[in-house]
C-alpha cells in the first residue's frame, strides 16, 4: 500500500514545504529503515529537494524557471496554455527518493522536500511508498 | 535479474511512450506491490513522465529544450557534436521510479512514461528492475 | 543503515567522477542484487549520470548550465548570491538510482555517476543505500 497526501494550492506557481507531511507518513507506516520515493501524480507540477531556511531561495528557482521557460512562446502547440508548465515538469521530475533511517528521513541539514506547483492553483496529490 | 526493452528510434529528438511496454514487463514479473525503476543505460537519452493525451505537450517539451540547449554553441568542446544531447540528458534524468500496486504501475490520470531520445535516430536500451 | 562518501571539492563548479567510489560501497556492502540509491544531502550540489570518457562532455555540461543559469541576475533575493547553484542543483536532481547485479552497478558503456559541485570548494558528502 501507499500513502497520500491532499494539497491545495495557492498560486499559479508555488512551492511547497512537505518535509513534515512526508516525515508523518513515514512515522505512522512500519518501515524504520529503507527508502522514501516521494511522487507527484501530475504532469504540471514536479517535486524537488532544496533549501529550507531563507524562502528567497524558493522564489529565486520559480523566478529563473519563469525566466528561462516563459508562459507565451510563439512555437508552443498544445492549446491550453500551459506548455512551460510541463516543461518546468520535466526537468523538475516526478519524484524524489530519501533515505530513511530508525524511522526518520534523512536529509541534509539545510534540505527540505518541496511539491512544485507550475500551474495552480490547484487541488493536488502526492503518492508516498517506503521501500 | 532485471528486464530490457530494446526499442529503435527514428527521429533525431523524440519523446516514445513506453508506458505499455514498462507496465507488459511489470505483468511478467512476480512482483505485485513495489516501486519499478525504469533506467536508460545511454547519456545522450533520457526517460520522463508527462501528459500522454494531447502529442502537442511532447513536442513542446522538445521544441523549448532544443531553443534554449543549442545544437551548436561557440563554447562546446566535445567533438561529436552531440554535446546539447548530453546537456539534456543530465537536465531530464536517466531514471524514473513508479509506484507499483496490485501489479500495475500506479500514475496519474495524464501521465505516460517517455523515452526522450535526444541524439537519434539509434537503437537504444530500456532497463527496468522490481523492488 | 546507509554508507557515506567524503569528498572535497576544488573548482567552484565541478562535475567529479564518483563511480569507482560508490562501486566499492556496493561491493563492501553484502547486497548483490537491487538498487543503489546515491543521495547528496546538499542544497548547492547534485548527482548525475553521464559520459565517463570525453572530459570535454562535462565541461560541456558545466559551461551551459553556467550561460543559462547565471551567477548574477537583478531578479535574484537569496543574499548569500549562490542562487544560481540552487536552481541548477534543482535542475540536475538530488539523486541517482542504479540497479546492481552481482554485486555490480549496471551502467551502460559511457556511463559515470558524477557529483555535481556547483558552490565549490567544499567538504562535501555523499550517501548510499541499498535496496
Amino acid at each position: 500500500m501507499f500513502s497520500k497526501i491532499e494539497l491545495s494550492t495557492h498560486q499559479n506557481a508555488e512551492l511547497v514545504d512537505i518535509t513534515s507531511q512526508v516525515q508523518k507518513k513515514v512515522s505512522q507506516s512500519e518501515i524504520s529503515d529503507g527508502i522514501c520515493v516521494v511522487f507527484v501524480p501530475h504532469t504540471t507540477a514536479g517535486v524537488t529537494i532544496n533549501e529550507n531556511a531563507d524562502p528567497d531561495v524558493v522564489q529565486d528557482i520559480l523566478m529563473m524557471l519563469d525566466k528561462k521557460i516563459p508562459t507565451n512562446d510563439p512555437g508552443y502547440r498544445h492549446s491550453e496554455g500551459n506548455s512551460a508548465a510541463h516543461i518546468k515538469a520535466s526537468l523538475i521530475g516526478s519524484s524524489v527518493s530519501v533515505i530513511v533511517e530508525n524511522g526518520k528521513l534523512q536529509l541534509g541539514t539545510w534540505q527540505g522536500i518541496y511539491f512544485c506547483e507550475f500551474d495552480g492553483p490547484r487541488k493536488r496529490e502526492i503518492w508516498i511508498k517506503f521501500l
